[in-house]
């Protein structure tokens, strides 16, 4: 099985690093992790974004499967990039499994980005934008069609020390995937 | 043709209106809009969340095309529930249109967001998180699937007053939309 390995893991300094550490993570499980960051893309060219897509949209053809970290990104939600791919992998009928590093329900982390109050019985933020209060650890979207396609996003407990590096959730997302990978495998003959 | 109107409209305190504003314009045009709150949803049952995705489900299956507001949502990028229909729609191989209201590119908006500095040749966030810098108006991977599978990225010249409630770039992905639907259309005969 191969699992296209999406997050914001592409933009830490480590990001290499850490998709190395996610390759072999699933390596060690029987299946193969497709990281972005190995397409090969020449930053200095005038086209280097559309490479960059096309390499993630051949690389997401090529996959069974996703893991999406959707560890919150520059504010209370996921990362949009890796949101339009699990969106994207779900469209084209794949297995779609995702985990976020922070254990908070959505609503309490817009309380802790801006000023959130009541209004009419609901919550909602400055500019008077409904704030989704289902208790879910992100847009129900997402976290729905993880629920229906895939499995539900896996979330610590607590918050690890180092949420752009702990993969104790990733690594439980891959064991689930090289779970499905080995029911699927016909069994061995004699 | 029938056009998933997709966006963090339906957050705002007359997400409702709103709704019928864009359904109407559609009307207009030719087109059926289909606006994500016009779906049954028992707010007060324990399922809500669930019921709302399957509607959304449901509503983009039936549709044609999506129409995506990108306008920035709670930081510096699109609404991830939004986004993540964007690419479902573009998975299930369908005409995908977006606007955003905010005319800036991505790389200015993180800056207006938080403390950036360049790093070994590299814009970077206070985090250390690499900033997509390529002079576009959000993530790559919406920005070129709009590019490669529907239209580019509608955005004013200037942002509007009232960048929650003008439909100017709304209607420009709407007149695109239902020129694409008059192309597919049989000629009349006789």
């Amino acid at each position: 099985m191969k699992i296209y390995l999406a997050g914001p893991d592409v933009f830490l300094p480590d990001a290499a690093a850490v998709g190395r550490r996610k390759v072999e993570l699933c390596a060690r499980l029987g299946i193969t992790g497709l990281y972005p960051l190995d397409n090969m893309v020449d930053l200095a060219a005038r086209d280097a974004s559309l490479q960059i897509f096309r390499g993630n949209e051949a690389m997401m053809e090529a996959a069974d499967a996703i893991i999406a970290n959707l560890t919150p990104f520059r504010g209370p939600g996921a990362d949009p990039g890796t949101v339009y791919e699990l969106g994207y992998m779900l469209g084209r009928g794949k297995l779609c499994l995702g985990y976020s590093n922070d254990p908070a329900p959505y609503a309490q982390r817009v309380r802790d980005f801006t000023a959130v109050h009541s209004r009419d019985g609901r919550l909602v933020d400055a500019l008077g934008l409904t704030v989704e209060d289902f208790g879910l650890g992100d847009n129900l979207m997402m976290i729905h069609a993880l629920d229906l396609h895939g499995c539900a996003l896996v979330r610590p407990r607590q918050a690890p020390a180092d949420p752009w590096h702990d993969l104790t959730a990733f690594e439980a997302c891959a064991r689930m995937a090289a779970g499905r990978a080995a029911a699927a495998r016909p069994p061995a003959s004699g």
